[in-house]
């Protein structure tokens, strides 16, 4: 049985039973969500290290970070370090977007590590497989696809983007009405180049019933990827990306059919004015199966920065509903992260996610901020340390700069404000 | 005469001239707007290297960054540095709130060096002088404050914050309401203990016609502070806030009376889901006067990189009105900034307002976005590289990762989507 179909036939599973712990909620209203498909806890059957984790509405907000290696960068332990990171950092979920060196092995050691739920996109291996074996991307097989697919699952993979709305009637509207970007996708741009030069329709919405059933077998989340999403500002909300949007409402609704867990994935680059009317669109579209968001980033020319860029969308798209944010690092667009940036990329995705969490009413997000508020009222310093979202960096910018007087800070130092009226207001 | 009083009388001054030119902008436009007293200009007129810069409606968004002094750490030329540093990176004002070793020197040198408007916190030289000549912030008098006003603005400062909205009643509304981090600006704190202790009005308050002659003589423009912006989420939107800030209001209107130009001063930590709402208080209780906000700050717990809970809380305050950010370092709440803080801080805090300027409809801000998009569509990097905000750390990332196809990059590699599907959309 699935998370989904347990829910449905009234069953509390053991998954259920911890997210509704960690989140401090009640486990039937939890168990209601996940029949709903607002909620989802991407468990696989055979993931035996996993902590699990909700995503979903009534949640608090999740942050995914990407690894893996690239074909101009390949080193599994440095990969594996970035998964440790991420994890220690905050991440809620890891994805290895692996595309070079033994991805195979990379991601075995990967799922053995994790406690965190782990996505792949198993588009990206069948077609380096097609490349390395038979010369290019147009040699991919159908069935190669699906052997891939089922190969990554059954090791315990716990949820897969799959780019299924990607079809032939969106890319005619993509074509005919133009974009800057056109597709930025990765998965997005191997699919619509086989598509077009097979002239075939995509191979996963076709075959999409033999999707459901590996990913009902395993319980694995289908995470319904944005193939079309905008590359740039100028191109997002178009007809291109809405289409494709629509169809993947139609795929969830299949999906929830056969008791698959369902979650979507969106934009990419949108200006902050668009965003909130996006995650409508997609609560709406899709019947409020929970929205994971890539970004958004709310400009083109952070180019070293887009981490802030991300950080900025992502909280505006959670105060609106979204439910899962990807991290974006500071080598977006540039590089390949180092380890220093996917801890970068994960704590001020968080501190996104947490943003988001208090202006949406999360109790336990309200909480610590007031815990770090009083300790700021008492000049308490240790417990500052202790509140904050990164306490490594916290301790190292006050010590090195260290005050005259110990109970403030270099800042303001013997002018501290909160020092100066304490006398007139703490009782 | 004033920018405010030229714009009354129909006079296009110079600096209207230059910044209309700077916002391709009508002039005629923007004089009314300063005529409105919803645009300012700050320009002293003894500021001779100023290159003008606009602030308010209908302009882009601009950013503070806050340099000086402490009594923990004062180094003029480390200063010095910031100031240019700050600039440098895009800040389109500095203020100058020095409170340790020769603040006289120090901010001199900062006016004589600067093409962007300086402002100070004319306070805090007052209570300096009067603890280190007489013992204590208690000993300060009336005369003693307008003393140090006047020499600063003689000396050519653009803008001074002036705490001139804490009132005995607002303060009454704050200790009957009770808040968690009571006051946490240093000027509304200082103000505080006096007025406790002598048991009088703010001086500021009590003489602002005073503060009025001043600021029309040298065409100063008043940044009217706000002494009790919250410290804390949990402080947000309070009592005493709003009524600090609907005297505001009032001054706002005395001041216009007497051709003196105005800002507001904005909190300070405020939930993402208050500032829309806090955006438009200040814009209906102070008459449009250009708003400047202190962040805002989305969460308390992000020490170390509150620059980032700043620019969450900028860009999202931008889009709903706001026309001034001022900067916050990844040092806020634990250190006096370094160097490298101060352009981190400026480069994100330009990021929210570019963010901003975007979702407002600037032009400008929108082709820019757009040439950085065709750039990425044609692999064009030297492009990329000058569209950047941050060309000096995108072209470091980059580099320090160096991909084998020299048209790609390390993250996606030979899979770059953009270049996959070149044949299929490119005409």
């Amino acid at each position: 049985m699935t998370q989904l179909s347990s829910a449905r036939a009234g069953i509390i599973t053991p998954e259920m039973k911890i997210v509704a712990q960690k989140e401090d909620i009640d486990v039937h209203s939890l168990m209601d969500n996940i029949a709903k498909g607002r909620v989802v806890i991407p468990a696989n059957i055979n993931h035996k290290k996993l902590s699990p984790c909700g995503i979903g509405e009534g949640l608090s907000i999740k942050v995914n970070a990407n690894i893996g290696t690239s074909s101009d960068h390949a080193d599994i332990d440095e990969e594996l370090e970035k998964m440790q990171v991420a994890i220690d950092a905050g991440a809620d979920a890891v994805m290895d977007l692996s595309t070079g060196g033994d991805i195979n092995a990379c991601r075995k050691k990967i799922i053995d590590a994790s406690t965190a739920p782990i996505g792949t996109v198993p588009i990206y291996q069948a077609v380096v497989e097609a490349i390395n074996s038979r010369g290019g991307v147009i040699h991919l097989t159908v069935d190669k696809i699906f052997e891939v697919i089922e190969t990554q699952v059954a090791e315990g993979v716990d949820f897969i983007t799959v780019h299924c709305g990607l079809t032939r009637a969106a890319l005619g509207m993509l074509k005919r009405q133009g974009r800057i970007t056109n597709i930025v996708s990765r998965g997005g741009a191997l699919l619509t180049t086989w598509m077009l030069h097979h002239d075939k329709e995509n191979p996963l919405y076709e075959n999409y019933d033999r999707l459901l059933e590996i990913a009902k077998k395993y319980d694995v989340t289908l995470s319904l990827g944005d193939g079309l999403r905008p590359g740039c500002l100028a191109d997002a909300t178009d007809r291109a990306q809405i289409h494709e949007l629509m169809t993947l409402g139609e795929l969830t609704e299949a999906a929830w059919a056969q008791d698959v867990q369902v979650m979507i994935e969106g934009p990419g680059h949108v200006p902050l004015n668009q965003i909130r009317a996006n995650i409508m669109l997609e609560k709406q579209l899709c019947k409020n199966a929970p929205f994971y968001v890539l970004g958004p980033l709310v400009t083109d020319i952070a180019a070293g920065h887009d981490h802030v860029a991300c950080a900025i969308g992502g909280a505006v798209a959670g105060e609106a509903g979204a439910d899962f944010l990807c991290y974006v690092t500071p080598s977006e667009h540039l590089s390949l992260p180092t380890i220093d940036d996917v801890r970068e990329g994960v704590i001020v995705t968080k501190i996104a996610a947490h943003a988001a969490d208090i202006a949406r009413g999360n109790r336990g997000a309200i909480e610590r901020d007031r815990r770090m508020a009083e300790a700021r009222r008492n000049l308490d310093w240790e417990t500052q340390m202790q509140c904050a979202l990164d306490p490594v960096k916290a301790r190292r910018v006050r010590g090195e700069n260290p005050p005259g007087e110990s109970d403030v800070c270099t800042m303001c130092g013997k002018f501290c404000a909160i020092k100066q009226v304490r006398e007139y207001f703490n009782s």
